[in-house]
């Protein structure tokens, strides 16, 4: 039996027998001779296949085979530099259908509702299919660097006790003779590993939001990126680490994909320079009042057109995709974050092309100072017991950020939506595939 | 300013200045002289404390020092073979308690369920988070295998529209106007990744099971290693693949952390030699019967015994601390595990020193067959239309498996529970820290 050829190798391959597996994507069936693309996960070839007498049976299923239908292909690869698609065909000696496929309902045309709604279909895109290999290298690279610093990973619980950021846009599970509650973020429990003295970790994993807005960045369920660090001087150093991983993916995509990013999606992905451009919070709302946009918020904080103001000037003045803004006023952060006199926090976000895609912090770790901050917020800390008890027995200065995995991807992409760039997207009225 | 120097790295450090940052083990207050014993993410060391006039401020603060609590030391590091730590110490400088703590609640004879308790504490240990920084190991040579040999990471949703397994033991979340479940596994969206032509996929998640049992082996939320590959022959390919993972993982382990798993479990972790052995399920029950179990399950499946019986026998016939127990009855496995005649699936379980840790199979990737499965099993092909639709678009011939992480970690280092190799358990009366 010969072995399965993935058709990326077929350039590098001798010509003489091969297997080749996928779907179909065309079929020319013509009078004298018949033509198949076949695509798998590498890539699309040209099959072949002269009508004659030997070949009947052959183009009797060619003539009939569907796109989409998945065929495992025996044939002869010869090396032709004038076949355009890659300078190779395969002439077919067999063709078996492994199974058919009903007409595809979506096509170039189709709009992003339908094609998440036949999702299985639009992700057969070769585009579709490069934005998960991004994904795969960013993640694989952030990790490599994790591994390679000596973080612990963790898996930490989405079913709680109470909520881990606030009341609002909490998903709530009945949890046999009580009630649960989905986590918006690995927050408290990653925190409670610098209690535990893991002293740097990492995890990658779902968060959920309750979240009733349809903009193109909101999810009720995303993959959050979290890493957190204990015996940290200031959010500086987590802004170091932070901007150390982005490059180190970064870097990993350009030179595995950047070719193929090009191609699809004519974006020229460039490595970003170390260190981010840094501006503080009251900075970032000068250029944006110089740039001629008022904060209609009433809380004072970035809007969305603010941010795409402050990374446009960043982009403009220090040739930079991204900014970290920084000390955020404590009225906008949670009661959690370090504050470092008049009223500001030892906080981030990060900014990407216009776009938030994570907020970082060094934590508060002195519980007596939580306890008043909490109380500041209007909250009350008999409610926050579980989560003050941990510091009652000692946790170390430490920060962290959470970053959104598929924003990450969209911004890097050039693309419209984290619809594009999340497998399965949740929404308020997407629950299905 | 001095950097921090982590304990582990004090021995290869010049004699002379330090900082060193963690948590105090114990503190030995003699008159003459202090010894604080302190413990970081890498490892533990003296610290000592000569009383004298100029050392008396220090001096008040160690007898003041709980144990538990974060601090941060400067001092003299010396080598010195005679002090039976590591051969080291550090004189004290300077110290500054980062955050007191309260006295620890447990100790080292304190039950699993009050240990659980006081996570964060017990986590403390240096075997709790050896535990851990394996996990970790293990987790990152899966994925290197997985990205050398071009896998594709997908985040499938936790949020389903329908089950993924079966109704029994599934969560119910109110989702805006409608209900929505939470995973019980990616079965259904692995598969989907394949019929969307990603060929080979992986994925390390939560997954939620309402299961009401208390058995050492249960969760309700639980970390699920997932694989699934497109253009297998049969689930022999699975098989070679799944044994090629755990085979790496524990190679990895015994490299970085044999003696210490030696030291802290008493285990001599072996690589195991490939090809793990394979035993039919019909030749599993034989054995089982020679070796005096009668299995009591009404549907003739393997039970715990059962299992510990056939792994206790692959031990002592083939020294083998994993098995493959292949070719189950169709009864007992779902309707999507491909059959191949004689009621038999194209499925496997993998048993680790008698405890199942995985279930691998072929799936069935022909629509008329699966409906036909389907209704074998009493289910009504129509509630199932989301899943099968897949299917009717074209999906090739594919299969993988899914794995307890908990499982794999417990038995490795001889662990009687997933209770200690979970970060935070979750069970029906655990939510909670």
């Amino acid at each position: 039996m010969t072995a399965r050829t993935l058709i990326a190798d077929l350039a590098a391959h001798d010509a003489g027998p091969v297997k080749v597996q996928g779907w179909v994507e065309t079929v020319r069936d013509q009078k004298r001779v018949q033509f198949v693309i076949l695509r798998d996960e590498s890539g699309s070839a040209q099959l072949v296949n002269p009508v004659n007498d030997d070949t009947a049976e052959t183009a009797a299923s060619i003539s009939a085979l569907m796109h989409g239908s998945f065929v495992t292909v025996e044939g002869e690869l010869k090396h032709d530099e004038r076949v355009k698609l890659g300078g190779l065909e395969v002439k077919i000696a067999s063709l078996v259908v492994e199974t058919t496929a009903l007409d595809s309902p979506i096509d170039a045309e189709t709009g992003i509702d339908k094609r998440l709604d036949h999702r299985m279909l639009d992700l057969r895109r070769p585009e579709a299919q490069l934005i998960f290999r991004v994904q795969t290298a960013i993640e694989h690279a952030f990790r490599t660097r994790w591994i390679d610093e000596g973080f612990i990973e963790i898996h930490t619980p989405k079913l709680m006790a109470s909520a881990s950021e606030s009341r609002a846009e909490l998903f709530e599970v009945p949890y046999f003779e009580t009630t649960a509650y989905l986590a918006q973020s690995p927050q408290f429990f990653k925190q409670m590993a610098q209690g535990a003295g893991f002293g740097k970790i990492f995890e990658i994993a779902p968060a959920f939001r309750a979240d009733p807005s349809f903009t193109s960045r909101h999810a009720t369920e995303f993959t959050s990126v979290d890493a957190e660090l204990s015996w940290i001087d200031s959010h500086e150093d987590v802004m170091a680490h932070h901007e150390a991983l982005l490059t180190d993916a970064i870097t990993a995509v350009v030179e595995r994909y950047g070719d193929q990013i090009r191609d699809a999606f004519g974006i020229e992905l460039q490595v970003p320079t170390l260190p981010f451009p840094r501006i503080s919070h009251a900075a970032a709302k000068q250029i944006v009042e110089a740039r001629g946009h008022t904060i209609e918020r009433a809380d004072g904080d970035l809007d969305p057109e603010a941010e795409r103001r402050v990374s446009a000037h960043v982009a403009e003045t220090m040739g930079h995709d991204f900014v970290f803004v920084t000390d955020y006023p404590d009225t906008v952060r949670p009661f959690y974050h370090m504050r470092h006199g008049e009223g500001l926090t030892s906080s981030y976000d990060l900014l990407y092309k216009g776009t938030e895609i994570a907020t970082g912090a060094q934590r508060e770790h002195r519980v007596e100072v939580l306890e008043d901050q909490a109380r500041s917020k209007g909250m009350d800390p008999e409610e926050l017991s579980s989560y003050l008890d941990f510091f009652r027995y000692g946790v170390p200065p430490h920060g962290g950020f959470g970053m959104g995995l598929a924003r990450v991807v969209m911004l890097m992409l050039g693309l419209p939506s984290i619809r594009e760039t999340t497998y399965l997207f949740r929404g308020p009225t997407r629950l299905e595939p």
